[in-house]
């Protein structure tokens, strides 16, 4: 027999991304990605001083099952490393065949995006802009602007995370500041 | 072998719901669902004069497949058809273990919900409400303000969309106003 999940509803600040109220945070410290950053003596060099926060994910929780859905606010907080615009993780899904779609609430981000094969794209994200990350795209997001970069992303609920394969192999491009403009640079460290 | 969607984006004004660009509109006239108001003279005298636009749905396109998923935005027009006011058809998902998003973008709606056992619940949307349709709860939405009420939706790909069974017996609630507020009242023509 089917166990039947009542509706329900949680509330999201269209203006700044507050969403209340959230099942779960993630926070992502400098330190817990300090080998993704291209500049290693940049990143020591900060962590002697501080561990900044670089981003936050405000989670819902539903079943990880086909027909649910899961969605969550990011934060991505103004910064660099170096000349290395702060960014997420970035994940393939573990069902790879699962697209997800993300809406820009505030700020200014690039998404960049890479297959398997090693087809690295991006799009660039603001408020109002709805991206789509088809199925079988890696996804990661960076903040580009001076303020703090907030989207709601939304995927099936069966997607799961690899976080492993892009902190074997980075991402093919970095994005970097040139002359105050980011700019996709290719990442000489790609394993791909 | 696999084939690779390139990633892309469409943009939606967060403060009036404008998707652009829609890859296909979909409009509702009274006449299109004349039948599912509870008052046939109201229809009928309405029908004589004019034949009112009563919502659209802007959508985008993906393969119906599992893991694609697929958004629109949804406008209702403010209106009652005699004490009833404007609504959607309403429709269970064909795979009914899909459950869909809805994100409140302007105005005041109700979500009605129900299931095929007959039981029955509503949520109240307004601007930043996030509301969750789990899987197997048929769903129609209801303008109960004086402005628009427009949302965005998403949902699995593969959902499909099943409006007969609530043509034949329609929701077990029906929403009007008294005293100048929404109410919910028995539909005596539910057959259930």
């Amino acid at each position: 027999m089917t166990e039947i999940m009542m509706p329900w509803s949680a509330h999201i600040n269209l203006d700044n991304g507050l969403l209340w109220h959230p099942r779960r945070i993630i926070t992502r410290h400098l330190s817990d990605m300090a080998d993704m950053y291209r500049d290693p003596d940049a990143v020591k060099a900060e962590l002697e001083s501080r561990d900044p926060l670089v981003y936050r994910v405000d989670e819902i929780e539903v079943p990880q099952e086909v027909g649910h859905l899961l969605y969550s606010v990011t934060v991505i907080y103004p910064g660099k490393v170096g000349d290395e615009f702060y960014m997420t993780k970035g994940h393939f899904h573990v069902r790879e065949e699962c697209a997800e779609v993300y809406v820009g609430l505030q700020g200014r981000g690039y998404l960049l995006m890479q297959t398997r094969d090693g087809w690295c794209t991006h799009l660039e994200m603001q408020r109002g802009t709805v991206a789509y990350v088809p199925p079988y795209w890696a996804h990661r997001t960076i903040n580009i602007g001076h303020e703090p970069f907030v989207f709601y992303a939304i995927y099936p609920a069966q997607a799961g995370h690899d976080y492993r394969s892009i902190e074997e192999t980075g991402f093919g491009m970095r994005v970097v500041e040139r002359n105050g403009q980011p700019v996709l640079i290719p990442n000489e460290q790609h394993g791909g």
